[in-house]
Parts: structure tokens; C-alpha cells; sequence
């Protein structure tokens, strides 16, 4: 633990609110269906869309857009008028205008970290998006720079601390996300803290404990201060 | 130019080609449109939705299939059926999977050039776009790494030097574009070269000559080579 140089926190969900803004678009989204089918069904047919385009449009507000609009055309079978699409696209823009909401004990903790380590950000998602979040945060002054990753597999992290000149065991990763900021991390023998938030994407979901050295749970942010130097 | 440590390329139009296929795409786009809007009328339209919504979406293709499907709203006035809304997303599907058609004499300038000098990419567009296109380039270990910037106005370039951790006059940018390649770059006290390409996106032209001791205009990527030590 005392060989860690950087420390890098996941951002959705992690340092400002995310989730609840999908769930409330999806919520949006299922009521313009709901002539054609039920909120589950709705839910489910949105899910395996998202996925099946995962591969070629990635993380991100706008893969999301096209695949409610693909959704839709599954959904209603082609019976949906021009007014519906134009609806979607506004649920769309809402989203990439949303308020940046911190969650609780970010700030301080930064504060507190910042000068003992370099801070990152290493998120997934779109790049101009989660900038400007960040900008909007008010947090880019303790953050040396934000990784903007297309995936976070292992292979994904090895990159990241190649670009960073440092090794995995010089690395902590903070996140709310067992699968994309925890297993990865682990794997390539760097250190992981999950955060859990209330709710999470179901494609972030594993179903499986995890018990390794460097793997730490904590219910708060503030409570990685006990495990680092400050 | 002896003090030159990282020469940076653009990708789109500079190391392969892009433009040509979103001209395609449009061309696409406006016969979709043909029983409302000619065809120079089509493209007017597709470009000032493409405009507004370059602050919200930003460049890539998922944004340009989002600003297709708002602006076949708008020309259709909401009489458009269902199939055609798939048939937008399906051009956008289509261009996410294009070929990379490397531009001449590309592979041979890199190779003479690396080892001599940090090389990188430096692009706007879509992070995992612009990744799998490298991917598929075959070009990427001539690379250190690529930087996709969300514009290419002053203040990115400042930051980009920031992470290099390099001076102005330490950098070159290569590229097909005046107006984002070259203007910016020689603005903040770096080197620029164009090697223009035969189709340039409206939005990236600029009408007036430009004479700046640190500007070169090449007619083709391999006569950097002459500008440097290789």
C-alpha cells in the first residue's frame, strides 16, 4: 500500500450522480412505448439493444439515443409517428444537459488526497461528455487529467499505467463497479476499492464475492482515506 | 525546426480516408429525402442540424446519425414512414464499419520518421472510433500514442503540450485541415504543415492565405520528410 503513486476514480456513479439519469430517461422512454408494450418488456427489449450495439457504438449518451430509437422501431413494429422519434431524440439532449450532482464526501476526500498522489479520472463513456462534467464538477484542479477509456478490461488498464510510467502495484482504483473498476484491476495486480452506489446498470452486475489482498470495500469515499497515506 | 521532438498527425484525411464517406452518407441521407427536399437543399439542411448540435454531440458518427434522423424530421415535417428512420441508422452503422484506406506514401513516412521522433495521432472524432480505425491501420506501433481531442481550437493544443510536457516550438502538427491542423498550432507558437486533401468538410475551410515562419504546405505526406531529420 505504501508503493501507490496514483490513485484513480471512476466517475459515473463514483463522484457525481449518472445512473438515476438512465433510469429516468428509460422511464421516459418506456411510457412513449407503452401503447405497445409494458414497462419490463420495454426495459428488456431497450437492454438487449444497448448490448447487441455495444460493440460498435460503445459507452455513452449517443450509442444510448440510437439504440432507444432502434428499440422503438422493434417496439412498435414501424407504427410510430415522426412526433415519437423527435421525443427521443429530446430525452437524448436532455441527458448531455443534465446538472452535475457530487456525491457525498467526494470533495473533501480529494482535498485531502491531492499532494500525496496523483488523482485521476478513468472513466468510460463519451470524451467531450464526461469533460464536461468534469468541468462542471468544479473538481478538474485536483485532477491531473482524465483517462477517457473505450473499455475497462485488463488490457484497457495495462495501457493505462504504461501511459502513466507506473506499475500496477503503484495503482488504486476507486469505483462503483465490481466488473469495470474492481476485477480488472485486480487481475493485473493493482489495487481496488469498490464504492457501491444504490443502483447499477445491469451489464455492471457480477454474481460473485470477491475476496483478494488488495481489494478493499467501503461504504463511503471518505473511507479510502484510511487506507492511504494523508 | 531542430528543436522538433513530437510530430503529431491528424488521422481523418491525413493518414486515411474519412470525408469521402460521409459524403457518400449523405448522398444516402438526401435520396431518402428526395420527395421532400432536393438534393443541394437536403445537404444545407443536414448541415445546419450538424452545426447546431456540434456543442451538445460533438464530432463522430454517432452524433452525425443523431443530427440525420433530427434533421429528417425537420424536412419531412414529421410525414417520414418508420422503415426510413431504420434506414438512417443503418448509413450510420454502416459508416462506423468503413474500411481504413491508408493515403499514399503514409506507412513509408512513418517509418522513416520514428525513431527520430515522438510520433502521435491527434484527432477529433469519436474515441472508440478513432481506435478501431488505427487498430485497423496497422499503423499503431509506429505510434506513442493517440490523442483524441474533443476540438482542435488553442487552448487544446496548450493542453496537449501540457501532457507531452513539451514547448510549442517543440511540437508539429501535420494535417488536412487549415483551420484546425494548422491556425490554432501556429498560434500558440508551434510548427504546422497541410497537405491538403482533395474534399474538406464545410465547416473546416477558411477563406484566407496563410503566411507564418512556421508554416509549410506540402502536396503530399512524404515531403515532410525533406522538413525534418530523418
Amino acid at each position: 500500500m505504501d508503493k501507490i503513486k496514483v490513485v484513480a476514480f471512476d466517475a459515473d456513479d463514483t463522484l457525481w450522480v449518472n445512473e438515476p439519469f438512465f433510469n429516468e430517461a428509460e422511464e421516459k422512454f418506456c411510457s412513449l412505448m407503452e401503447d405497445f408494450l409494458s414497462r419490463q418488456s420495454c426495459s428488456q427489449e431497450l437492454f438487449k439493444t444497448q448490448i447487441n450495439n455495444l460493440d460498435l457504438y460503445g459507452y455513452g449518451i449517443k450509442g444510448y439515443t440510437l439504440s432507444m430509437i432502434e428499440a422503438a422501431n422493434t417496439i412498435t413494429n414501424g407504427k410510430m409517428s415522426a412526433v415519437v422519434y423527435q421525443k427521443i431524440i429530446e430525452i437524448g439532449k436532455e441527458l448531455l444537459q443534465k446538472p452535475v450532482a457530487l456525491l457525498d464526501d467526494v470533495e473533501d476526500t480529494l482535498k485531502k488526497l491531492k499532494g500525496s498522489y496523483k488523482l485521476i479520472v478513468a472513466t468510460k463513456g463519451d470524451l467531450k461528455d464526461q469533460r464536461r462534467k468534469l468541468h462542471l464538477s468544479g473538481l478538474g484542479d485536483y485532477f491531473h487529467h482524465i483517462e477517457v477509456m473505450c473499455e475497462k478490461a485488463e488490457v484497457d488498464y495495462s495501457d493505462l499505467l504504461k501511459r502513466l510510467d507506473i506499475k500496477a502495484e503503484e495503482f488504486m482504483m476507486i469505483g462503483n463497479s465490481l466488473k469495470s473498476d474492481v476485477l480488472p484491476v485486480l487481475n493485473i495486480g493493482g489495487h481496488a476499492v469498490h464504492i457501491p452506489f444504490h443502483t447499477t446498470w445491469e451489464h455492471e452486475r457480477i454474481d460473485h464475492e470477491i475476496i483478494h489482498a488488495n481489494f478493499y470495500s467501503k461504504s463511503s469515499i471518505n473511507e479510502v482515506l484510511s487506507l492511504l497515506k494523508v
